[in-house]
């Protein structure tokens, strides 16, 4: 079915699908799936909620299995708290997706994204999924990124390309979300292509690296999801040498990883719910790591502080409370606060009006950071968060009426 | 200077006095003195924050010794992050006050509400201090709530009588928050007054015991202030018999106060920051009272969950969710939740629509319980919130500017 003139993909051996199947009744596009010629090494990351979405109870084991071929995935329905009719719909469109792809059922990925607790609209899915995996082409990734959106007010792709001994290989990531949660829409989702061969070994610590410095380090509204799953398959159809952990290139295959989820995860605080800038939240100076982290993190998910980022005031007032709560060690005469490039606390105190004033214009920008040293040792980290505006809580309060 | 046709009080043996000092630039009261005839025991809770601002400095160890005999609070300035000038500045008004009552300085406490990081403006308390100390009367209570009030829309007091052995006691309490925490506008305060003869021992106990039930399960916002206080001041003027700890009078007396603090808290919740509702969370069945603790703190404190309650949207996916990141351990199949009485989740799944258009019907009310039963053991707790709305944002935008 394949012409021979496709363009040709992001990552070699990946092809790419998507529909309108009528999962939403919007009609918009809202079932997708990716396909690799080969069945790929993989490793995931999912939702740490107590309460998990049946797409993820059957594929989380898979994924573990370290093998995976191909991904469906839709949005308009969570499948989330749908008891076990959820899981054998889950079960029923894997089974389909496998037998009309020809692959083993095991080496199916399933993933959901939309409203929680409503069964899946199963004749949606039957008969939209044969159709999708005789239209699978390598093109059509900006489709596939199209139908995962929910609340999204734009797609999230991100792709770089990397070397090992002169053969290139391709990364390329895809991404929902506009708010760290949306246990009703239901998630943030992410899936990584590359055609690098990579050590299953790691495929999992990058992927576990790259997480935590990224997706784990926004926050829309601070809330964890039934349904959050990020995926990396990586085939080999670049024939590279292959990428083993402890490496140069494995270090370099980390990073790469990890600015292309963290350019995927500022898009999606960005994109956050009614937000209007995107602030990271610098911490120095913390006695450890996790201090670092709690400290940003407790600035970050702050309402008090994000209404005043709407609100375009540098009340460092709520930025230096939110730190005394967070639980991160710190003395109140060290703390300096600065916005971009204006110190608007130093030794714990005001810097006075006039700093005050020209903090303000950096708060007018679209995108600033709040540094925050804590002047007790060297430990560091970064938070990135959006403002808490007026439509944030129209988009929630309205949402499902 | 106290005329003798003064009208009584809420509680033997205390005065009031509040005035506008010119602290507020508005001109609305902002001052306020509470007096004891004779030197107070007394019991305290502070802030956990680890930033604390001067006043509470001042103030903490004060009351550890156990004994006070007055009060100065004032608003629209929290003295926090003030340095080492707003812990002097603390001291000077604390110093004025006692000579101004004729007391030691140690048996007085100060308290401040308002914006961070301003020196106080001394020359208002230098002036209106010796004028409070001579105005004071047992029947002024309404004007020290109206004094201590920040984006507070209505003053918070409530009281209660008990006895023991036939001799009759006041409990009389009085508080200022609108939210958990207002860092810029600094705070949750509360003072209770009994002239009940209280053991010491049973003071401190019965405080923290009343504090946990009943500000301590209370979130409009989530954060937690650098200057929230609150003290208890038992001046035995009654005359009854010591009330001990261990005793059922003891137990009445702790009751009586849980009581009288959570009326307070509730009206805090009802007057938080753009609230329209008061939301009752409810988690019954949990494995253990942290899990149930934990559970219903996460779904209060979600802004999801709140905006949902605005939207008067029956979204029990939210509060799933919720729970489901709570840390508290769950059983989706074992869940179940309703809307006062309507059930929407059953089982872990839901009721159908029929059901859920009846809650809908609930969450048009002013007042609510969403009660959620884990059906893992038997342990229960509650959690009172808002709705997070328009105004909520609009207000701490707005606030400084």
């Amino acid at each position: 079915m394949m012409p021979s003139t496709t363009p040709s993909g992001p990552v070699a051996g990946f092809t790419f699908a998507a529909t309108a199947a009528g999962i939403r009744r919007s009609g918009r596009p809202d079932l997708a799936m990716i396909y690799s010629k080969v069945p790929a090494r993989c490793a995931g990351v999912f939702t740490t909620n107590r309460i998990k979405a049946a797409p993820l109870q059957l594929t989380e084991p898979r994924i573990a299995a370290g093998r995976c071929q191909a991904i469906l995935v839709n949005s308009g329905n969570a499948n989330a708290c749908t008891g076990e009719q959820g899981l054998n719909d889950a079960r029923s469109c894997s089974r389909l997706a496998a037998e009309s792809l020809g692959i083993a059922e095991e080496l199916m990925a399933i993933s959901s994204t939309g409203v929680i607790g409503a069964p899946l609209p199963m004749e949606c899915f039957e008969k939209h999924i044969p159709l999708l995996a005789r239209s699978l082409e390598p093109g059509a990734e900006q489709a596939v990124a199209q139908a995962i959106m929910t609340t999204d007010s734009f797609p999230k792709l991100a792709k770089i390309r990397g070397a090992v001994d002169g053969i290139g290989y391709g990364l390329f990531a895809v991404a929902k979300g506009a708010g760290m949660i949306h246990p009703n829409m239901a998630t943030m989702l992410g899936f990584v292509l590359t055609d690098a061969l990579v050590h299953p070994d790691l495929l999992r610590e990058s992927l576990r690296r790259a997480v935590d410095r990224s997706f784990n380090i926004i926050t829309v509204d601070g809330d964890t999801s039934t349904n959050d799953m990020v995926l990396l398959l990586a085939n080999g159809a670049a024939g590279n040498r292959e990428i083993a952990p402890g490496t140069p290139e494995g270090e370099r295959f980390v990073n790469e990883l990890t600015g292309i989820l963290l350019e995927l995860a500022k898009m999606i605080v960005r994109d956050g719910e009614g937000a209007t800038k995107l602030v990271r939240i610098y911490v120095a100076g913390a006695a450890s790591a996790a201090d670092a982290r709690k400290a940003a993190q407790s600035v970050a998910t702050s309402s008090l502080v994000k209404t005043a980022f709407f609100g375009e005031d540098a009340n460092w007032g709520r930025i230096i409370a939110a730190v005394g709560y967070s639980g991160a060690e710190i003395e109140a005469d060290r703390v300096e606060i600065r916005f971009d490039h204006v110190p608007v606390v130093q030794r714990g105190i005001s810097t006075g009006k006039e700093l005050e004033a020209r903090a303000t214009d950096v708060l007018k920008q679209a995108e600033f950071t709040v540094a925050i040293d804590l002047g007790l040792g060297s430990a560091s980290a970064d938070y990135y968060t959006s403002d808490l505006t007026f439509d944030y809580v129209k988009i929630n309060a309205d949402y499902r009426t």
